[in-house]
């Protein structure tokens, strides 16, 4: 059924080349890892980093996109704001935007939220459980009641983003937080859904939910409709008596 | 794709049987006039009719129901109280629930509601607009702008009912009237709409974008997920330090 | 400025004549615990329990309550449905309903969610910490960024309710488990806040915090306007073209 | 109650200078006329407005405001974006924001949906009916059932904004449309209100109703609670086992 989602899979693609222990978990880059399971699932899928022209987000490639994943940590502010304005201008015409950890500080998600999206973190020994809390929604399609990640960064509340529209997972931290870790938005007629696990030292993107997660997610955000939006100074649709 | 969604349609069915009027427009009932169009787009349809045994939703067939589609107005009290009860458990382990017009009162909405679900009408000479204001909601797919009816039975705000998860359609009445026609809802693991026309004397059923927001709904409202949801006492999930 | 609120506590005063271990916590009622501290705040606050006639909520003492806070837990079968139709009725009306830990079992809540309202539960040793999602919301006023509870009864997701409205607390807890823990409704005109502390052996009705969560709640909960809601046949608003 | 809010009045206050049609209506400007009913109200209320210095927007006038109201139309282009920027933190630090009209395309409210906040307009000779569609809310204490404006812009669906987390009000207009006329988000610690009427030449502002829903929204988008929002690296909140 996916195989007419075209998801592009964005990364800032800098920590694996700056960082041996990071090139060790992700060798072909965080993007690849990314991309392999949701091309075995039958979704066409690209990538594009950073460092290419224009981020590799030129308007045909976004123009070709269903859903857009972002990851990125270091280099937010290398992003040029043009791009990042074509960016928000697709989502807001239906491409879903999947925005992962990290990305939390993205300029397009700071941009979508209108908030800081600001958090507590710590890199330490965290064991990490995302428990589902909304059983039905299409995002969990398949999980178990929790998923367990046994080693991860730790994101802790107070989370700077609206209430979400649909929350699908809290986080449960050893160290004593919780974290709203499933968070689905609609801007325009594009659908929006942050997920939070990832750190770029740690296997999270070989984790089997992990990519479940993210195939899920995939597929909710992908358009469902051709969109009529009509905007701007219009005659009267009935007689006015 | 649809063909899987099996889908139930409910009807009182006593107007039809009673008043001529009704008869003129909904021969074969109001239920048969919804099933038909559903049936041509590959979804398999049962129906079902107060006056059967069990009202026709016995344990069987709801469990093999995965969207029902009510739709009452004289008799909601002849409904017995036993088999409300085995409809809303069922929506909470998962089937969906599309309420249609005078299905506001019956006892299965104001049991998953929680509220008096009371309103305005009146059967006058209205026209009425339903405008869609989630262009990117899947229960909108395929719809203009707005749906146009020429002639329906008014409803107006205030509409006693929680806030809806989302909006989908706001009608416009000829008489200055408005109402949030199109609203969704999540109940345990199951998924809610309600869309407000139909009113038994006018042939709205008939109405090609009317017939297309019931499929649209249909789809939406089927369980996407085999379901696990545990409750009850349970030993600690981690080792308490 | 809250002197003109009028609350009435609801306990259904069992475990405090049955269990000597709650009776040394509450020696006069949980109900009592609870009124003592809002009293103090300047609220007009009346108790009512099970064994009373009418179980205290006779039509003039819920004409004369702004705000209803409920705990209950191993009677709730003993709660006849006709004081339970006219708690909701009020509820409907306009009065806020504050609903505390095991009354997520009790029939009113159930009533107005509209479902199981389900959870897991573990009577243990687990820690309890309640964080503040919603740090703006008004029932976090004058908090800090968590409450600490030592020793608490554990709730876990799922969590069988209908998406909050605004979600204020989540919970964490020692054994692993996470759980929403302050939920905002609205039924008809009526505003209702569930807050999950509370067992009756433990003495969280004489935490600070918890207090004053529950003033805030009443504050919140308080209908804050004369309603006007008019339902039934009406005539046009506008003249029709 | 309300004297220890502290409202800005903003406005663009250029139609009034360049147009005598809307000079004749507010001969001092619409900040003035809103302001005016504000005081007799006992808050405590300054305006400023697009051509003073700074805005009239400077470090020292936003922190001490509690709730900003924002009307502006033909030069929001004229406003800097390092205001902007100013007027945004505040909100996220908990100033409530009231946008009126044809503020809907200020930058100030586009910065903090997310979205184009699009919509369809004529300037015509309609009359809008405001209907309350959450008579329970705060913002709309005291009103009837809908608010009737004899003369008013035309704003129609579809309006691009994300969901709003409550809706107060749907207008109806007399030449078909309709549109969500009452908005409440929120962003960080700060609540917004989008209110809809307001077109220049007409004298809405002289509106008693109208004049009541700012009052109603004022009180409302005011901060309740001194914040306490800390992110950044933090140690474990619990010693991990």
């Amino acid at each position: 059924m996916s195989e007419q989602v075209r998801i592009t899979v964005w990364n800032e693609y800098r920590h694996e080349q700056n960082n041996p222990k990071v090139a060790a978990v992700y060798p072909e880059g965080i993007h690849a890892a990314i991309a392999a399971p949701l091309r075995e699932q039958g979704f066409e899928v690209r990538t594009a980093t950073l460092d290419e022209p224009e981020h590799g987000l030129t308007e045909e490639v976004l123009a070709a996109t269903d859903v857009l994943i972002w990851w990125g940590h270091m280099a937010h502010g290398d992003v040029r704001d043009e791009i990042v304005d074509r960016v928000q201008q697709r989502v807001l015409e239906g491409m879903g935007l999947v925005v992962l950890h990290s990305g939390h500080f993205s300029k397009i998600f700071k941009r979508l939220m209108g908030t800081s999206c600001d958090l507590k973190w710590r890199e330490s020994d965290d064991r990490e459980l995302l428990w589902v809390v909304a059983p039905e929604h299409p995002i969990a399609a398949g999980l178990d009641q929790f998923i367990t990640i046994e080693h991860e960064e730790m994101y802790g509340e107070h989370f700077d983003v609206p209430p979400p529209e649909a929350l699908v997972f809290i986080s449960w931290f050893s160290g004593g937080e919780v974290f709203r870790s499933g968070c689905c938005y609609t801007r325009g007629a594009g659908k929006i859904f942050y997920f939070r696990p990832g750190h770029e030292t740690l296997p999270t993107y070989h984790h089997a939910d992990v990519q479940r997660v993210i195939a899920n997610a995939a597929r909710w955000a992908a358009p469902t409709t051709k969109l009529l939006r009509v905007f701007g100074n219009t005659p009267a649709h009935v007689k006015q008596g």
